[in-house]
C-alpha cells in the first residue's frame, strides 16, 4: 500500500482527527505477519540513506511530533538504527534554555537542521511553538498564530538548499495514552521518567487535537508535508514511518557519485604497492 | 577474556606496534563463532548506555583513531547501532575550516564533547594534531610536541566533569590495509570514496607509526587510557571494542534513578482517569 497517498494531509485541506482511526494497522494483523515488510524497508533505509550520504546533494529532515507517549522515541530508534550514525543526528527539544528563548523561536531549530549528505530527525520541534506554547498560552495569540507562516517560508528556504522535509504527526487514542501510562508505572526501568504532569497535560487533550489540527492544516504544503501516523500499534507506525522515508528518498533519483580518481591510475598504484616487498 | 587487562597501554610505558599482532583474534577462530559474545556484548552496551542516559551523572568518550581503512567507520556503527541515537553523537573530525583553524587546536574538539548522560564517539579527534600534523609537518616540533601535555590537561578537565574516557587505536597491518584497497577499488558502491592520497600516505607507514607509539605513550593515563586493538579482523575488533566499554561502563556503578515522584499519587491519578468515561 502507498502509505504516502493514503496518510498524507493534502495540502489546504482541514483535517478531523477524530475521522482517523488511530488503531489503524493495514493489512497485517499482527507484527510477527509485519516483520518480513518491516525489514524490507529498513534495508532500503539503509541503502537509500548510504547514497544520501555520499551523494551529497540533498538532505533529509524528519520532524517527529505527537502527544506524550504517541512513540517518538521509539520511532527515532527504529528509523536510525537502520541508518549509519555517522550520518544522522537526532535533536530533541525541550523547553528551551534562557539564551534559546532570548532569541527567535527557530534561531535553535536553524542550528541543529541537517548539512547535504545528512539525515537530521527532529524529536518535537518548531511545532512546539504552536502547540504547547498555544494551548498553554505562553504567548499571545498574536504571535502564535503568525507562525505558521514563518515556518512555512523558513521550511521554503530549507528546501531551497536541496532539504527533504516529511513531517510525522503519531496519532494514538487517549486509552493508548493512558495504558502506556500504565505500563510505565510498573516498570522499574521507566519510573524514574515519570511526570506529575504527565496526567495533568491529559486534561487539554481537546486543545491539543485543535492545535495539532491546525498546525496539520496550515503547515502541511507540497515541499514539505505532514502525515498522520496512526499509533495505537508500534509496529504499524514503523512500517508507516519507514516506508514513507524510503518511497521518498526514492523518488530523489539519486546516484551513486563517479568515482573522483581514475581507477586505472590507481589499479597500477595498487599493483605497485602490492609488488613492493617492504612498505 | 578481559581484553582491557590484554589491550590496554599501560601508563608511562613505551609500546612498540611490532610486537602487537595486528590479526590477534583471541579464542574464537572465526566470526560465526564470536557470534554468541559479540550479540551479549551488544546486549550490555544497550542495557548500559540506557542507564547512563537516565542516570546522567556520566559522559562517555570514545576516541577512534586509526590508519585509512583501520575500520573507525566500521567500529562507530557497531558501537551505536547497539544503543539509543538520541543519547548519542558520532563527530567526524576531518581537516579543520578557516574558522577552526583560527581557534587553538582544541577549540573544535570542546564543542563536541559529550554531556552527563550522553556518549559522544570521536571518529578522529585532537589526536590528529599530534599524528598527521606531525608526519607532514603542518607545524613546528615546538608547537606539537606541547600538545601531549595539553591533550592530557584537557582530558582531566573532562574527567572531572564526570566524563569517562576509553581511547582505542585500530591497528591493521599494510598487507591487510592493502587488501582493503583492493577491495575498495572493486566495488562499485565505494569507488567513490577512492582518493588519490591513499596510496601516497602509505610511503609515510612508518613516521606514521612512530607518532602513534609517542601519541600512545605520552597519552596513555589512568584516567583516559588508550587500547591497541589488533584490527586485522573486523569480528575481533567490534568485540574487543564492545567488551572494553561495557567492562567500564559497568565498572561506574550506575543505578536507575529513583522516580521523582511519589509512585502511589500517580497510581491514583491513574486509576481517576481510568474510571472516567470520557476523557
Amino acid at each position: 500500500m502507498d502509505y504516502r497517498k493514503k496518510l498524507i494531509v493534502e495540502p489546504g485541506t482541514k483535517i478531523k482527527l477524530r475521522d482517523i482511526d488511530p488503531a489503524f494497522h493495514g493489512k497485517h494483523a499482527t507484527h510477527e505477519a509485519a516483520l518480513t515488510d518491516l525489514q524490507k524497508e529498513v534495508a532500503r533505509l539503509t541503502q537509500l540513506q548510504y547514497l544520501l550520504y555520499a551523494e551529497k546533494k540533498h538532505a533529509l529532515l524528519i520532524v517527529l511530533q505527537g502527544i506524550d507517549a504517541a512513540g517518538k522515541d521509539g520511532t527515532c530508534w527504529h528509523v536510525l538504527t537502520a541508518m549509519n550514525p555517522q550520518g544522522t543526528t537526532v535533536t530533541g527539544f525541550k523547553q528551551p534554555s534562557e539564551e534559546e528563548r532570548a532569541h527567535d523561536f527557530l534561531w535553535r531549530i536553524n542550528r541543529h537542521t541537517p548539512a547535504l549528505g545528512q539525515v537530521g530527525v527532529f524529536n518535537r520541534s518548531h511545532y512546539e511553538d504552536v502547540l504547547v506554547v498555544r494551548v498553554h498560552k505562553l504567548v499571545p495569540r498574536e504571535v502564535w498564530s503568525r507562525r505558521y507562516t514563518q515556518i512555512n517560508d523558513f521550511e521554503t528556504r530549507l528546501v531551497d538548499h536541496g532539504t527533504t522535509i516529511i513531517k510525522f504527526f503519531l496519532y494514538i487514542s487517549p486509552e493508548e495514552q493512558l495504558e502506556r501510562f500504565r505500563q510505565r508505572l510498573e516498570d522499574p526501568h521507566r519510573q524514574w521518567k515519570i511526570s506529575d504532569a504527565d496526567y495533568k497535560e491529559r486534561a487539554y487533550w481537546d486543545q491539543y487535537i485543535a492545535a495539532y489540527e491546525d498546525m496539520l492544516q496550515k503547515c502541511s504544503t507540497s515541499y514539505a508535508p505532514w502525515y498522520v501516523i496512526p499509533s495505537n500499534h508500534k509496529w504499524f507506525r514503523n512500517l508507516a514511518v519507514s516506508r514513507i522515508i524510503a518511497d521518498t528518498l526514492e523518488d530523489l533519483g539519486m546516484k551513486m557519485p563517479k568515482p573522483t580518481v581514475d581507477l586505472e591510475t590507481i589499479r597500477q598504484q595498487y599493483h605497485a604497492a602490492a609488488t613492493t616487498a617492504s612498505i
